[in-house]
């Protein structure tokens, strides 16, 4: 085994998510950081480097410098893989850059500011042949895997209804707590958390979860929002009526005022003869429901399971695996497809479901505008 | 204390509802159920009134004869209160000549086929002053009452969001089992259910908990519905966006085909400072969350509940009670409202309930015939 | 139907337990309710009676003034069933006059005070032959019943463990809210309470639910018990290793002073096959849990089940029935042997059981007093 | 940040408690692999070293070779802190070796295979100054350490009763699948795993767990133990009653063969005031139930929590971590007593905790064969 050699935009001191990426990175022990731009203040990024005990020569001043130090390198030590955890305005341009230059992309959500770009970085990574991963963390959790392979065999008859939830509340202690903190805060900001909040951080996840574990895609949505208060310019709460071809209907919920929920993303696929329920809080845990027998409870490490959920985590039986985990399982997707091995169908999110996020995003915004009317996702 | 002397329309051999509302007035012990028109078949209906050890005399072949017999008697001897327990489409049509000749009635949900009805025995009821019950059974649990109780207190800030569920599955059976029992089945068909099978039968229920818990009222709809195969005329399943004053919005889900969905009715109301979250088939268990405290999980019998929730249930904590017992606190509610004794606000659900069940369930339908536009009720 | 005369020694105002019989025998609508003695103070007594329409004539002073007077009457219009709802130390002295004079008997738990008094019973049921149920009550919920018909079914294969738990929490306020409410209470005291407090009380109700589940017979005891402070002189917590023939162990916990506890009885059965768990707490919920398969949930109200638990509920699916629904399965029991129906295998508890839970308590008492040591049941 | 310089006694291709650990260190980001012994299998060993990129001159052919290696070393090259992930057996030669020699150590549990030897360990490390950590993993849970520090703060008043529960089911398929197969299974014989399976294995988790959350040692053991099968020399599946001084009794519950458990390790401690209850398979969920007030659920990320419990977790609420994060909280914490940080109180699982697990399983074992009486632990 050879670690993939891996670089990172952002994710400097006190990132919390680009702490993420590497600490997934490190659990599937193939991937070693050798270099990035963590911060935009250099001084900043260098002391994050030595922290990390990574090279000075490869801690660069700005997303031009690293590609260009990289390049520079022989083949077999440059950086084959970039993590961007940039604010979200950032990431299209440095993904872009990256691709561009032949870089694998890891890219945290949303993808991009618009559908547009979204489009564009696809026919990048087309032309380019490059690896490029989008993090929808909850896709690498072991019994989501199961939840899609179970769907994919047919169990659920045809499917009649499609419901996906997310609802967290810490917004709530932001817009409640006075003025000042909601200018400071940059996801109530358009030009930095782009058309939404609501839908556009959270409400996308459990769109992605609707595509993912049905293999359906949505056909078109309408849309109701709120931004609660009125110094509030984006919306922190949304109801998105769906619907799928073959009759199919559906609905998604997004909030990021539910006072107390945490991080309560949850997915229910309803069809004639079964059906399955799955939440986030409690992911080692899938409900499969029917009319005729008894609920049955499904979890990791069993023989009943597919072979891509259980290839999904390592530890036995009633030994819990996280949110890190989730995480890693994506990255390990990542290596392998840098590697040429075979990955399972829907082992890491691609810049397609980016590209179906930013429509889902901007087709449920502008439902909104336009008074609740139905638009299509094309 | 002395039994009220009670009556029964419909709930003959063989009749769940009519089974369930005499089992819980018999759990309140102030009821005597002494006469009735049991079955449209009257040779049926002496067989159930010997089955019941009740006085032939009193089990009548119709309505008139029922009014006409009972007004004959002693003031004294007279049943006092009827339970309409028929079809639905019959309700309106017994509950008026009822009402106008100065019955209590208890009637089971749906009040009637139409607002307009509805709003007839509005009138009606007011005219003569009588006591009228509709019986939107989940009301009478303890911990819904406590959740009322505590929304009035203020506890949750601000409401935000209120979210009502109702899902079902055992329609499945039904559509998928042949076309033969579709046709079968009177709750598939408009001239028996009414206008709307799903959101009429239990979408309603989910709509009135919402009204009964917050005392706020719904003032728009904009609907969604699904009748799932092409061979059902009325919906089965359907998701309705809400809107309240003060900006507040929220959704209902309500469905009859959800695989393996027994009465899983909840509901969820989501303040700026805290939030409620009830569900009908662990109705004991109340969990109100914050985004600074621990979750808290309360049940009946502790002192930290309301005045009215105590007076709801009759065992120590951890003795569950269930659905009769709700619906004896229903029927206690009456009772007591019949011998003027003082109730808690809420104690039963009145005309007005039923009359602002019909306009959702209209304004939901038409909603929907309309191209999922905005409906208000009124 | 003819409904079944009844009587019912104590219970009158203000008592809860009687109160609960009552609810129970009316909710079956097999029994009326037309004498008894309701109270020690015969005004008290009378003005119940009145209370609940009972005939002034058969609200009788005492014991030999009930046999008495209901005997005098002829043999269709004489109480055919008594309840027994008084304090524990007079349940036998009344129940051995009733069985003498051929009365049919319900008698609250414990059935007696000491193991002789209860094979006194037992001899006198059988010369008699009299019907005879204890109110176990946990035996009614029809989860109960279903876990006892699947092990009888052989599915767990052998049985491995057997563990029960039943905590409570409420004599915590009591013995540390001051020594004057300690003495005030008949329950921690010998000479109204027995051997055994925290055992005597609901310890056996565990202890009751492991036979009744599995069939089998608890063989030997080993306890510790605790009083917990120094003023007090019965147990109020214990723990009992418990051993069955064939190699197998088992465990009963039983606690009044577990702060927070309401009324959590738990039994688990492991087999080699498979187990079974169920809880009182949420009584509608059976879980069967293996090695090689998903968790399965029972739920009343489906095909799956036995024929039994199916007919120990009303309500379709997801309508929770409760405590009261519980003790009205075996008033329903009840009412079958007295009227010679034929009964399922475990459908009310008899007077073998009251024997086999006095040689419990006396077991387990003995067992601790002896310094932890094997005692046997015989 | 410097990583420490981390070796591994075991743990090679195919060892999943390695893994575990290496996973666990990599999380933390303060250990970086350089050397070990991975396999009594030299050229094994060389396989797994090359896979994991370590240089093979660090990757020696024995304990002996390793420590002669590393002395050779600068201090500022050699190995720092060596983990050992052998079979149990050869757990106490390696660490004495490594403790004599100035290595610190983080070795797999138990600890030893008697309680001379665990003493002597304890000396030892006394007498170097080494940091030495059993890995008791699950005291690396983030609501484990809140719950330990709630019942430090006296939150619930006297202690009165501690329940812990250790139920696997995994060893069914090994003594119901045939003879040949339990003789192949190291964990059943003697010569391997020491005087015990099922509490030498799994019990003394529990065990642990009951001495770190609350701080009070357990005094004296009564056991009943149960090797199941004839053909099984060790337990299988036990129960021990416990005695902690001030008249604090509890239980402790322990099996292998309880059919589809998986991993369910709980703990719950009963005081006065309020109680306390804490299960693996759930680790985010904390339980505080009070006679007075609702249960309160708590959970990681929340200010109401202490400062250990949140110096545990990385991620925000909802986000849930498990066990790889709780071994990798022990291993951060080891990292920090090497660097001589301050360590919060319990922040890793100490030599005296291995003395205490080996004199629990000792006297449990002995309680046992003795015909279960009281066994003190001193």
């Amino acid at each position: 085994m050879k670690r993939l050699r891996m670089g990172m935009i952002g994710g400097g001191i006190g990132a919390f998510i680009g702490d993420a990426h590497r600490r997934a990175s490190r659990l599937t022990n193939k991937f070693t950081l050798l270099g990035g731009v963590f911060d935009v203040d250099y001084e900043r990024s260098k002391e994050f480097a030595k922290q990390e005990e990574i090279s000075p020569d490869r801690c660069y001043p700005d997303i031009d410098k690293f590609i260009e130090g990289e390049l520079a390198l022989p083949a077999d030590e440059r950086i084959e893989v970039v993590s961007i955890v940039t604010p979200n305005h950032l990431h299209y341009a440095f993904a872009k850059k990256l691709i561009e230059n032949g870089f694998h992309v890891v890219c945290e959500k949303p993808m991009t500011m618009t559908v547009e770009e979204a489009e564009d970085l696809a026919r990048l990574v087309e032309e380019k042949k490059v690896v490029f991963a989008l993090t929808h963390t909850y896709t690498g959790y072991p019994m989501v895997r199961q939840m899609k392979e179970m769907i994919k065999s047919g169990i659920l008859g045809n499917i009649q209804r499609i419901d996906a939830q997310y609802y967290q509340g810490w917004i709530n202690s932001i817009i409640h707590g006075g003025d000042s903190r909601i200018t400071g805060i940059w996801r109530l900001k358009p030009e930095y958390a782009g058309m939404s909040s609501c839908m556009g951080d959270i409400g996308v996840h459990a769109f992605n979860l609707i595509e993912y574990t049905t293999g359906i895609q949505v056909q078109e949505v309408l849309s109701d929002l709120n931004s609660v208060k009125e110094d509030v310019e984006l919306d922190l709460d949304g109801t998105v009526l769906l619907r799928f071809d073959k009759n199919i209907k559906g609905v998604l919920r997004s909030t990021q005022v539910a006072a107390g929920e945490e991080n309560n993303l949850t997915i229910a696929v309803y069809g004639s003869k079964a059906s399955l329920k799955w939440g986030q809080e409690n992911p080692n845990y899938l409900y499969m429901l029917s009319d005729t027998e008894p609920t049955k409870v499904l979890k990791p490490a069993h023989a009943y399971n597919s072979e891509f959920a259980e290839a999904s985590h390592v530890m036995p039986a009633g030994h819990p695996e996280g949110i890190y985990e989730s995480l890693a399982n994506i990255y390990n997707g990542v290596a392998k497809a840098i590697k040429g091995e075979k990955t399972f169908d829907g082992e890491f999110p691609t810049v397609y479901d980016g590209v179906r996020g930013m429509k889902f995003v901007k087709s449920v915004v502008e439902s909104n505008k336009n008074g609740n009317v139905w638009m299509k996702l094309e």
